[in-house]
């Protein structure tokens, strides 16, 4: 029996956490502006995605500012200070990542980000997000982060659409050879999940967006349709 | 003599409330996510800008989410509880705003979440943001608001700049008649200061944009031409 692959939708409010969950995904992403590629969710907003947590639970993104993943030294002591918020507020995981001038893997500061939240709470599993995707070699940054004991990466394989960077995700899944969990996303549409399960993703992330009064929501349909098509190709 | 006029500048970080009030802001706004017009700051990002307070202090941005101004009563409860946190925070104010379905200003939404952060500290000084110039008449808003004892208003006159929205924000200061104090913002430049106080614009507000690292910053040298301009107008 092929192992079965987790659902993950971004979801910035209660309502998109509850609209997630009922229509089948297996684990949320809680971030707010979502429009800027996410940043840090608030108390306010995070306490209200945590009224629905799907089976996987919610995990928050780590992300201080929008913009690029070179953090000055003030910008991380911000993120250390929210990871331990994050981690208070009873978050499943978090989702962090940070590059160095050079466009490596920040292994200091990710290691320093994950360090605060897992002093709060030693089951958190640390995901590093798709600032893998800005660096400058993709596969070797897996490599890298082994020595971490992260648990999984969010990526596209380098490209702006994971359907594009399947090569490279396959690449990234040798190199963390079932020690680092491999989550295919950005850009992703339903086609994509079986080629991505087939380069070796255990997980696939969707934002699975729809625009409503001038900010982005989770659409109902959409996480409905990537359900069916994850059933269709696990059953 | 003339009355001064403040400079009131929009902070993202610990480093531009100081470079702002480094630079001659009276005022810093705090938000996060500028780049989606802002949103309500997180307590860790929060506590780094209350590092740095101008004369005027830190009035905080209340908005749960990007897009327009009208809100679900869940969105209404997050705002609430924003509002006590930041309250607690020990801002200087809040700035605030909702619309009702109907384009006119949502009083009981704006009263309960004035309430909430007033309920905290009785002393917070509140402004009605520019979802005044999203308003479907921002004169008649602005003596719609009297009853509510709010402090202060941020409008560009109902336009996209606020010098083309002077002669609006003229007929907005005759309606406070002196009870409600107008802030002139939005698209503003260091021309627009001279008439926006003949206009009756008590403040000024300017975001005194800078782009670095994909993200937006304060620009020192922005706020040092504006603090001389004022200068210059208030001598």
């Amino acid at each position: 029996m092929e192992p079965s692959t987790a659902l993950e939708i971004v979801a910035t409010s209660g309502r998109c956490s509850r609209t997630a969950t009922a229509a089948g995904a297996d684990r949320i992403e809680a971030c707010e502006a979502l429009e800027l590629g996410g940043i840090t969710p608030g108390p306010e907003v995070l306490d209200d995605i945590l009224e629905h947590r799907p089976a996987l639970g919610v995990h928050a993104l780590l992300r201080s500012r929008p913009g690029d993943f070179h953090y000055e030294d003030a910008e991380l002591r911000v993120m250390e200070r929210q990871a331990r918020r994050l981690a208070r507020s009873g978050v499943d995981g978090l989702v962090l990542g940070a590059l160095d001038a050079g466009g490596a893997v920040d292994l200091e500061a990710v290691a320093r980000m994950a360090a605060a939240g897992l002093e709060v709470n030693p089951e958190l599993e640390i995901t590093m997000h798709r600032a893998i995707d800005a660096s400058a070699d993709p596969v070797a940054s897996v490599t890298q982060l082994l020595a971490l004991g992260i648990h999984r990466v969010l990526t596209s394989g380098g490209r702006d659409a994971a359907g594009e960077g399947l090569e490279v995700i396959a690449r990234m899944a040798q190199a963390a050879a079932g020690r680092i969990q491999i989550m295919a996303g950005g850009g992703m549409r339903a086609q994509d999940i079986g080629p991505a399960r087939g380069a070796g993703a255990a997980a696939v992330h969707f934002s699975a967006k729809t625009h409503y009064a001038g900010t982005i929501r989770v659409s109902e349909q959409q996480v409905r349709q990537l359900r069916s098509t994850l059933n269709a190709l696990t059953k």
